[in-house]
Parts: C-alpha cells; sequence; structure tokens
C-alpha cells in the first residue's frame, strides 16, 4: 500500500527536505508518494512546521492518521481543537547535538569570562574550575538532559529542576516550587530548556530571578516565553542578573528597538540554538511512518493536557 | 628522619602554597621541614617556580635529591647544566581540567561563530555541527590528550599530533613530518599543546600554516615559542587564518604596542588557560616526596634530552 504524505511545512523547506525524505523513506521500506499538495481526503500522514502552509482546520483529512512536526516546539499546533490526529514532537539527534554544543559553548563563554577579557591591558585572572560553578538547567526533557550531561562530564555540577519528578543520570533533580527555588538560590548559571506551557510562562520573573545570586548568567534556548523580559531587564540593571544569552524571543525576528539589542549584558542569538537537522531528523519521520504503517505506538506523541 | 624541603618557587607564592603543602605532606605521613631558606647543603628537596629565588647553581645542594616543579613548562630550568638531580615536572589534576575548560570553551566559541554575532541584526546562520569541524590538537601529553578527549566526547572530529608515535582514545593519531601536513590541511580549528623545545621552535610557520584551510582557528595555550608571530600575523591579514586566541607569548607580559592586541581577530588572554591549582599539585607534590623517602621511581622525571 502506497501512503499518501503531505509535506506541509513550508515550499521555503521542501527543497531542504525532500532528499533527505525520500531517502530514509525509501531506507525504511515505506512506499509513499511523498507530496505538497493533495486532496485533504487523500493524505495518510501530514509533515508539519510553524509558519508553512498548514491547515488551520484538520477536519477534511479525514484519512490522515498522524501529524509529525519537524520541530521540538508545538505550542503553535497543539490547542488546534481541530486537530484529533496523534501529533509527534521531532527529537531529532542532530537538533539535540546542536544544542548541546550551543549550551557547553556559551556556559563555558561565561564560566571563562571571555567577554570581560581586556584586549588593551595584561590582567591575569584565573576563573574558578567547572566545579566550583553550579548550573541550574530548567528543563530535563531530550535536550535538558543531554546539555546537563555535557556539562556535567565537563565537571560542572548540574542542577536540574522539571515540573515532575524526574531522575537524569550526573544531575542532581529537583522538582516544584521549592525545588525551583532551591536549584536557583545555587545556580551560578542558568539554562532554561521548558516546554512554552501556561505553567511556564514567565517562569523566570521578578520574584524567581531574586533567588540567583548575584551576577548569575541566563541562557535561554527554549522558549520566549519563559522569561518576563522586564524583570530580566532590571535584575540585569541591578546586577542581580550578570550577563544573559537569549536565543529565543516572544517576538521573532526580535524587533529593531528592542532593548535586548543594545544592552551591553545581553547577547543575542537569532534562533540559532538547536535547528532540526534535515539528514537525522529525516530517519526520525521514517521511523513514525514506518511504526503506523505497522501498527506500532509512535514515538515523542505530545500529551495534549500537558501541551508538549 | 625530617626531610628538609626549601620552597624555591617565590615569596609570592608562598602564601598561597604554604598551607596546601603542608597538609598534603602531612596526609602523606611524612615529616618533613618546609622552609622558604636553608644552607644548600641541608636541603633534601626543592620545591620549585621560575621567577622566583631559585639558585643559578644547584653545585652546592649537594644532598638535594629532586627538583620538583610546580609548572608543566620546564624550559627555563631544564637547559641548567648543574641541575644533576631528577627534575619532575607538574601534572596537576585541576590544572589539567583547567586547560580543558580553556581549550574547549574557546574551541566552542570559535565553532559557534560567537565574535560574528550581530548585536544590530536578526542574521540567522546554523553553524554546522561539531561532527563537521575537525580539530587538530599538535601535543599529545597529559594535556593534549586530555583536551582532545574532551573535544572528541562533544561531538569534534579530533586529529591529535606529536613528535614520536603515539595512541590515544577518541583521537586519530598522526606524527613527523608528513604526519603534521596531513592533520593540519584538514583542521578548521587547531590547538597548540606541545612544549617548547628547539624541534617545536616555530612549528606554525609561514609554511605550515599554509597547510591550513581557508579561515581556520588557531588556540595556543601551550607556548609562545610555538608560533611565528610575523607568520601568524601576515596569515591572519591574508584570511588564510580566520582568528586566534593565544594565551602565552614569547615576553609575558605581552608588551604593549604588539600587534596581537589591537588585532581584530585576534583574543590575547593573560597566560590564564591553565594554572597549577595549590590544593590538588600539593598532592602530586607530596606523592613524589614520599616516593623519594621509600626509594620508588619519582611520578613525571623530565627526559633532559627530550626537554620535558
Amino acid at each position: 500500500m502506497t501512503l499518501t504524505i503531505l509535506f506541509a511545512a513550508g515550499a521555503n523547506r521542501w527543497p531542504l527536505w525532500e532528499s533527505p525524505l525520500r531517502r530514509a523513506l525509501h531506507q525504511a521500506g515505506i512506499a509513499a508518494d511523498l507530496v505538497t499538495e493533495a486532496a485533504p481526503e487523500a493524505v495518510d500522514v501530514m509533515i508539519y512546521a510553524p509558519g508553512g502552509d498548514t491547515p488551520a482546520d484538520f477536519t477534511p483529512y479525514t484519512r490522515c492518521k498522524a501529524v509529525l512536526s519537524l520541530w521540538a516546539g508545538v505550542e503553535r499546533i497543539v490547542g488546534n481543537q481541530t486537530l484529533t490526529q496523534p501529533l509527534c514532537r521531532m527529537v531529532d539527534p542532530g537538533l539535540t547535538q546542536g544544542m548541546v554544543e550551543y549550551v557547553v559553548g556559551h556556559a563555558l563563554r561565561a564560566h571563562l569570562g571571555v567577554d570581560a577579557l581586556s584586549q588593551t591591558r595584561w590582567a591575569p585572572k584565573i576563573p574558578p574550575l567547572a566545579a566550583e560553578r553550579p548550573v541550574a538547567m530548567l528543563g530535563l526533557g531530550a535536550l535538558g538532559a543531554a546539555c546537563g550531561e555535557a556539562l556535567a562530564c565537563l565537571g560542572f555540577p548540574v542542577l536540574g529542576w522539571s515540573r515532575t519528578a524526574k531522575d537524569v543520570p550526573m544531575i542532581e533533580c529537583h522538582h516544584g516550587r521549592e525545588g525551583l527555588r532551591m536549584v536557583l538560590e545555587q545556580a551560578q548559571i542558568v539554562v532554561t530548556l521548558l516546554p512554552a506551557t501556561p505553567a511556564t510562562e514567565n517562569i523566570l520573573n521578578a520574584e524567581t530571578l531574586s533567588w540567583l545570586p548575584e551576577g548569575a548568567t541566563i541562557i535561554n534556548p527554549g522558549r520566549g516565553t519563559l522569561i518576563d523580559d522586564d524583570a530580566l531587564l532590571a535584575a540585569l540593571d541591578a546586577g542581580r542578573v550578570g550577563s544573559a544569552t537569549l536565543d529565543v524571543f516572544r517576538t521573532e525576528p526580535l524587533p529593531q528597538g528592542h532593548p535586548y539589542w543594545a544592552h551591553p549584558r545581553v547577547t543575542v542569538t537569532p534562533h540559532i540554538a538547536a535547528d532540526t537537522r534535515p539528514s537525522t531528523a529525516a530517519t526520525v519521520i521514517a521511523e513514525n511512518v514506518r511504526r503506523l504503517r505497522d501498527g506500532e505506538p509512535l514515538l515523542h506523541c505530545v500529551d495534549r493536557s500537558a501541551g508538549y
């Protein structure tokens, strides 16, 4: 049986994805008609990314058995009431690897004091070892766990926090409101890798930022909504927060004139911390199509009630 | 028997070292008279660092059975013809860890393109994954091996080079002149962690720099003599070398007015890549004193003919 797979992830992404997807589907032994247009009632599987030509109303897709997201974050689609099919997030090993490189690189940049290096004067100052620099990892999903483990391998003590109790190797795990306070009170570097949900909105706010030791560094490669921007700017100006490296924002591109652009202790990166890599992600898509065909449980299914 | 141990490593270092050394000697069960002054013929062991009050002539130290360096690099003392006792280098786990943090941090900084990030404009550009960015590690001693392994753990392909053939886990090892060319021709990031010897002087020169792919990054936390400074500046200006992060120099502090200070693609760090950490290094010193007392082979003995 040939499956009709609709690529509804944007015409601009199609050239990047067509070959890797065809190759991965072929390697998985799947007979597929991979298309960018199809009659809704003919579609068996939909590949999705935000900002594409995704339907606002999924009702006509009567045969569609799953929507497979190319992105890890699904907040723009998870609330769509017409979407009744299983929705799967992307957990791409290439994306995870890119995120690990970004988080470890910017954590070490803060740790080594790279931005404060004088380029006019010989002024030796030996930074403490990583072992003396606790890192808080907010979010212990696939990305948070991988980044936390990489930081722990380099010697950083890693304190993890998640909404519900978790147990992750090499990370001292905490959860709940009291756990958040315990983690932030010790953290010299805070990495936010939580999903965007009503429960995580503004999790870094005036109160929680006040728990941090003076001069802490914030690294947010997660979602823009995790941070109360006004509170962060106030904490930076008060010295409570020493520096921030931000990759995600409530409005993207970050508007010209936003105070983050000009702030001397804020580094803006343009949502590049982790991108899905077609070569590795196509294999994940093909595996889920195969599972669907063979009646096996899908990987990385979204829990609609939790929102991720 | 109480050993007389002379701390000949500079009066300015004594306050940092006295407590850790007394503690480590005590824990090793050594009865020692640790002093900063003694009659030469009374000294059993000398603790040494450059720039201290080290004797220029070791001849009067007739009883001294070993000179234990607080530094990994011993080029300022190894050629002293009056020094006939065993000379031991410092291989400090704290120093190694600090070096790993420096090398991984600056390699990731180059890899992620941190210096090229626009802080005025949203201009997304996804860097390649570490797996697509070969690193050359010149020098596979304790420091080079540890840094190479940490980079390999993060996904970088690591090509190692050493004077003589070596076999280091996770590193593709090469040696000799042909090996150097093979390694440099592939390297997008070059880390120099060779000892300073006549054989390694100017190992990065006009010819060897010409073997690099365009835009490569040089990271030198090893020794200033490894690089022909004029050749590096020319390669930077020609675009052959994209950037350089230099921690060590022929003259330190790096003189005001040196072209490295003002070069837009050179980062100067003031010899901070790795410092001996008294708490961990004192344990290594005490262990060598114990070995000396018990007639066991000393750790990290310098091979005078090789110079390290």
